[in-house]
């Protein structure tokens, strides 16, 4: 008997449509669908891909915002074992092209409305986009997507589509300075978004409104787990705090993407509690928006925290799994193993930092299209992380930072991460990053960009004899500046390229500075 | 990059020894250890083990009752990719020796204490018994398993164990009447495991104490999942009220497998208070039995309920996954997919009662040295339950029986299970179970075995005239017979055996009157 991971999206979907036949499986704006319509259109959808030569691996492009017409092309995708990549919408017009041309998508399902003139120049300057059919998503007029799905047969051939396969890539730039397409298997979203859903307590009463980018990995780790337990997904375009209060007070959603800055907009636009948000289980924010939601009771929203990257989708280790540990990050799930390694794969001794190695089903299976450079990534067996960790003395795992944002100091290598940790610990320090500059005596020094709490007048001599108390002091900065806030990239993380043009930053023996 | 399931329960064990190296894995009486000395124990006995040629898919026997020494021995096999069967201790002379030749053990452990003398002769009554190694795991003078595992090196040369391949054999008699073993592959053991333990919020805080009979899935459906967030098992040779309550007293267990009556005695004994057992977190009981213990929170505790079997590592669907539905078995889990089909594979319509087919990496992978017959059980990739079941109009699932246990009466299928719910549904009805006596006219008639709530005086009349205005009248009993109780197996489950035998039952449809 193959009993190799035997079960695809594909099986899923159309067991649902047996299973929570008249659930509500997507809503965006005015359209809603059951289960039972999504399985009978992602067949359609299927049927049709196939006409136009969409095979098993064949690549499909979204370009486009969140939509419950993108979850439509995932499923139909699976049911071909083709691979769908969400490309981020914000891109500019050479980033397009750069995915257009290193994608090569046979299909491309593109948005007109906000993005649609970036999207035809880049169209315009890419050669593989001459290759590709390109269908609008967009209603105006007659639609190109719906036409597509209504030539497809409602029939689609049983097709087998393995577990092991990939379904869909999340460009991601964490290795080399360029994005490349991690590839998520049916097998590692399935059992991350079994293991996600269990510790969130989500049900098929769960209703979750995708308001996070669905070009990255954070927003699908609950878009998956909703699918997967027969709950609904909502979709929104994109973060209008407005729109989003309006929706969730609609539809009683129960889970949403939220960062703190949209959080603390809404609170703002409800304060005369023109919306009723208490259906919201979420985690604790300022006082306003905590009285206005409902806290969340599972062990996720107990003990919120882990490590994990897009090449393992998503959390790889959780702060759930122990009411008290030493190290921040938690214990690796039963769904990978994981080893802190030197860079010939050899073990570590506890308590030094090492690369944090990982195997298991969650993996991804290599990048798109860059067969040579998975070996790369690829030591005996195990997935190199490019993440720095070190284990603490009861076992349990503190996330340094990206292994290229270190910094080399004279002999010493500094991790950035560490030591932002310890500065912004320092009360009166709102946010603080730090960069490393090139120096002709000691190859880089030490840099500390400071963001102050308001009120407070933080010195920099007090952030150095801070950082000089709680850590060796070859790793204090040399120098200190006070910024009013931190460039950050759309996904609310440090944007250190900005902060090394700003600052004079560079010279990073990792040869890149991108940060994850 | 090879992404089939690479991670086992090998590598979870070394993982382990690294991630919570002081924690203590196992308790027995007054033996104790941590997860790194049962690393480096496994690691020896896996030594030995392979010394004395037991090499990839080698079988081992366990012919003992719970103990720490039976997890040592499947985390040895499992790091050499063998296979260990946990034979039923309370088997018959001739049982054990069906069980020897069937599974013709490279190896077997076996216990003096309790069962010696049965093994003893089932050893010497068995050919295939002649070719094993049998070593004792008594402690009387040197003990045997002791002198084997510390002859193994503490260096183990890596293998490369993959996840679909078996690690435990659990006999069953689920399909034919001759016991048989289902094969659990690590894959199986480990997303089972990772679903069961976030659904009962199992941490490495959790303590459960084994004391269900571990050559059954149902107790492992604990150990494996405490085993794989680090949790500790406690394990206990069998059940003896009076030394649980010392145990979880002592040892502060969270939580136990323990069948009602065990509840009542240890109830009964505990009147006085003698023993703190409220850390013990379970499921209500009598009222004395919940003032001495704590409510489980979690989802599983509120929820409970689902179907399952051994040849699927245990539960697949559950009432969890919504807070109301129809169904009485709730949907399957993300792990699996389901299907209600005719006996050609074909699915039946919504409402009909079909076969139970599943396909997922919980599924088995065949039967131990039945590579035959494993294919009367597979139709076109799907695994047949041999279980009975109907969806309802939410899709929710209802089990409905065995298969064979299948009454005919004239043209007419008849579900003893279906039945049973029905008359136990009636006030004054403690139990009932439903048998099909020989008839020349009708092929079968239903009789109805009842046991009377104490002090109710429920007739025949009623329990018909119950059925026949609940149920299509073709269903209701012709007979109804009352006893004192129903005959039932170790595990608990009616002996449907012994109530045909007692009460003339006999002609089913199926060939053979066996339950699971």
């Amino acid at each position: 008997m193959d009993n190799t991971f035997d079960i695809s999206l594909a099986d899923i979907v159309v067991s649902h449509a047996a299973s929570h036949p008249q659930k509500t499986a997507t809503v965006f704006g005015e359209r809603r669908q059951t289960y039972r319509e999504l399985e009978q259109r992602t067949a359609r959808l299927a049927s049709a891909l196939a006409q136009q030569g969409v095979n098993a691996s064949e690549p499909v492009l979204w370009m486009g915002q969140n939509s419950d017409r993108l979850l439509e092309v995932v499923l139909a995708c699976a049911r071909l074992g083709a691979i769908v990549c969400p490309a981020n919408w914000r891109l500019s017009e050479d980033e397009f092209v750069h995915v257009l041309e290193d994608f090569a998508p046979r299909v491309v399902f593109w948005q007109r409305e906000e993005i649609g003139t970036t999207v035809e120049s880049a169209r315009n300057h890419s050669e593989a986009a001459k290759a590709a059919l390109w269908y609008c998503i967009d209603k105006e007029g007659a639609c190109e997507y719906e036409s597509l799905l209504t030539g497809g047969r409602a029939e689609l051939p049983a097709l087998a589509v393995k577990g092991t396969s990939p379904l869909m890539a999340i460009y991601t730039a964490a290795f080399s300075g360029k994005p490349r397409g991690a590839l998520m298997t049916h097998q590692a979203i399935i059992t991350q978004g079994t293991l996600f859903g269990t510790l969130q307590e989500i049900d098929s009463d769960y209703t979750f409104l995708n308001s996070g980018p669905m070009f990255h990995i954070g927003n699908w780790m609950s878009t998956w787990p909703t699918f997967l337990f027969g709950g609904t997904n909502i979709f929104v375009r994109r973060v209008v705090a407005q729109e989003l209060l309006d929706i969730i007070h609609r539809e009683r959603c129960t889970g949403a993407y939220l960062v703190h800055s949209t959080q603390e907009e809404m609170a703002a636009l409800n304060c005369q509690g023109d919306w009723d948000i208490s259906c919201l289980k979420g985690f604790p924010g300022s006082p306003a928006w905590s009285a206005m939601t409902s806290p969340g009771t599972s062990l996720w929203h107990r003990r919120v925290g882990g490590y994990g990257q897009s090449e393992t989708m998503g959390l790889i280790t959780f702060t759930a799994f122990a009411a008290q540990m030493s190290g921040t990050h938690g214990r690796p799930s039963p769904l990978v193993v994981i080893k802190l390694a030197d860079d010939q794969g050899s073990e570590v001794a506890a308590g030094e930092v090492g690369e944090i190695l990982v195997r298991g089903p969650a993996v991804m299976a290599g990048y798109y299209r860059r067969d040579a450079e998975p070996e790369q990534r690829l030591l005996n067996g195990w997935h190199r992380t490019n993440d720095l960790g070190r284990r603490e003395a009861d076992g349990s795992l503190v996330f340094i930072g990206p292994k290229q944002r270190m910094i080399k100091s004279g002999v010493e290598n500094i991790y950035p991460a560490e030591l932002e940790r310890v500065v912004q610990a320092l009360p009166g320090v709102n946010a603080a990053a730090i960069i490393g500059v090139p120096d002709t005596k000691w190859i880089q020094i030490v840099v500390a960009i400071v963001v102050r709490e308001s009120g407070h007048a933080v010195t920099e001599t007090d952030v150095i004899e801070h950082c000089r108390a709680h850590l060796a002091s070859y790793k204090k900065p040399s120098r200190v500046i006070f910024t009013e806030s931190l460039p950050r990239q759309a996904s609310g993380l440090v944007d250190y390229d900005q902060l090394d043009a700003d600052h004079g930053g560079g010279n990073y023996p990792g040869g890149s500075t991108r940060s994850r």
